[in-house]
């Protein structure tokens, strides 16, 4: 097998409570990678979109993972990658983790599969470091191992995966920037210790409700006293809609990752057209151009869809 | 039935990373509570222990909790309570839950078991009020419930039990006095939002792992880096103790409640016997007088011994 085509999903950070450490998988949008093996020690970025992302392997959130592996294998290889995105950049649903991942989980796969999930996560986080100067892996998690994972801990690395009962997700993207740099800044370093109390009550609850497949605990856990109250004022219509999705029968949601996404979680896929359909009439008369998404929580994360 | 007897185990709170939300019951020690049903409404308390605690059923840890629970009865019923505390006051290993929680699954069973576990809790946490001035549920509801149990909220109280592979517990009880008060006063009320992030990584990975089974994640999980470094110091030679504990095969431990009190988790009777000893040893080269108790995980919480 010497080319590989693989689709990299979106994914959620910050699943609310969970801030910096809890992420989810979602089926849709997803980015289209074609990796071609070289026998030769360089990366070439091709793009079949007109997203204006750097070509240079170095500063390209695909490209430096695919470095950082290189530079651990001692034959001569390379990799021939081409992104097509169809996850914008900005969105907050993982743009730069889904091509990070997904270059890594199909030049792995090119390459017999010789390394495991943690050290792809490893060298995935590279592309994240390109793309926002910081090395996090709660989007690269859950768009390599799938479902929703915890970050227990970033340095040393410590992955969790979390099962969890089938989930159906509405995403709105609006389409306005909100810089994860300006997101982090507005965030105060200080937290009182009587609301970090009430965010961990809410962590453990999450985690106990999704492995117990408790629709009622999660919904009850998706809570965010700390981020979401500063966070949300940057995303036209935050609070109208979250009330009405819940009232609509959404489970729970929030900010995804950084924003400007909102993401709501329900039982099953009429409740999450429901919901949408409250996203998209509020959305209308906000008069804020979005893109709506519904789908579900992704098992599998990164997906071979075609070798040869 | 008009008499029962009861033993009301002590309870490990602030169960490291889960300050003021996660607890667990022990097996021993325990107070034996002998309840009589009265024909008149009223509570007595009789005490066949040395501790000085206080008669006056409105003041007393098992009679505030029975006269809330008299105030919803409409019936003319009472209780005589003697009281044989093995838990000794002050301990930080729930004596006053203890009290609180043996009294009202005492009267529940006199009654018919009309009242949940959670009705239970809330009546026992008066008691909780009467103790440190605070309701607080985290000793109460694993003495109530028993296992690992997860206090999500306290207003409103949700209480989510969390399922546990086996457990032994190795604790030392060092015979100084810490107040809950003082223990209470000495934490600073804000708390680095970086920390904040850490300790809900530990939560989630404590909660995770219990439910899984898995030992090393409960071990890497009982780290807390807000609570303890600061109250530690008010306990002699913990942190040796932490480590040579952990060193001679404990999962991992900390302060339990407020403390004085040290437990250490393991995963096998002979490895807890084997932390006991580490203990007694550190110990006895201080030179500060102790109890020490190896015990197991109490699935069961209070339990009904006799009844006539």
């Amino acid at each position: 097998m010497n080319e590989i085509t693989v689709h990299a999903p979106a994914t959620v950070a910050n699943l609310v409570c969970g801030f910096d450490v809890l992420g989810l998988c979602l089926s849709e949008p997803y980015d289209i990678m074609r990796l071609r093996l070289l026998d030769k020690r360089q990366v070439i970025i091709n793009t079949t979109d007109n997203f204006p992302l750097p070509k240079d392997p170095a500063l390209n959130t695909a490209g430096a993972p695919l470095l950082e592996m290189l530079a651990v294998l001692k034959q001569d290889v390379g990799f021939e990658v081409t992104i097509t995105k169809q996850i914008k950049p900005g969105s907050g649903i993982g743009s730069s983790a889904a091509s990070a991942a997904g270059a890594v989980v199909a030049a792995n796969e090119l390459l017999g599969n010789r390394f495991s999930n943690e050290e792809l996560v490893r060298f995935a986080m590279f592309g994240e470091k390109v793309a926002s100067g910081v090395k996090h892996a709660d989007n690269i998690a859950p768009c390599i191992y799938g479902g929703v994972t915890l970050i227990r801990s970033i340095f040393p690395l410590d992955i969790i995966p979390i099962s969890s009962p089938p989930l159906f997700v509405s995403v709105l993207h609006p389409q306005i920037e909100v810089r994860t740099s300006d997101a982090r800044e507005i965030l105060r370093k200080e937290v009182l210790l009587k609301d970090a109390i009430r965010q961990w009550g809410n962590i453990g609850g999450l985690v106990a409700g999704l492995m117990k497949g408790d629709y009622d605990l999660i919904g009850r856990s998706l809570e965010d006293v700390i981020i979401e109250p500063v966070r949300s004022i940057l995303i036209p219509g935050f609070d109208i809609i979250k009330s009405e999705c819940k009232s609509a029968g959404a489970i729970g949601g929030g900010i995804s990752g950084s924003g400007p996404s909102i993401f709501m979680l329900s039982r099953d896929e009429q409740t999450a057209q429901t919901v949408a359909g409250v996203m998209k009439s509020i959305y209308d008369r906000i008069g804020v151009n979005y893109h709506i998404y519904v789908t579900t929580l992704n098992h599998q994360g990164v997906v071979v869809k075609q070798n040869a």
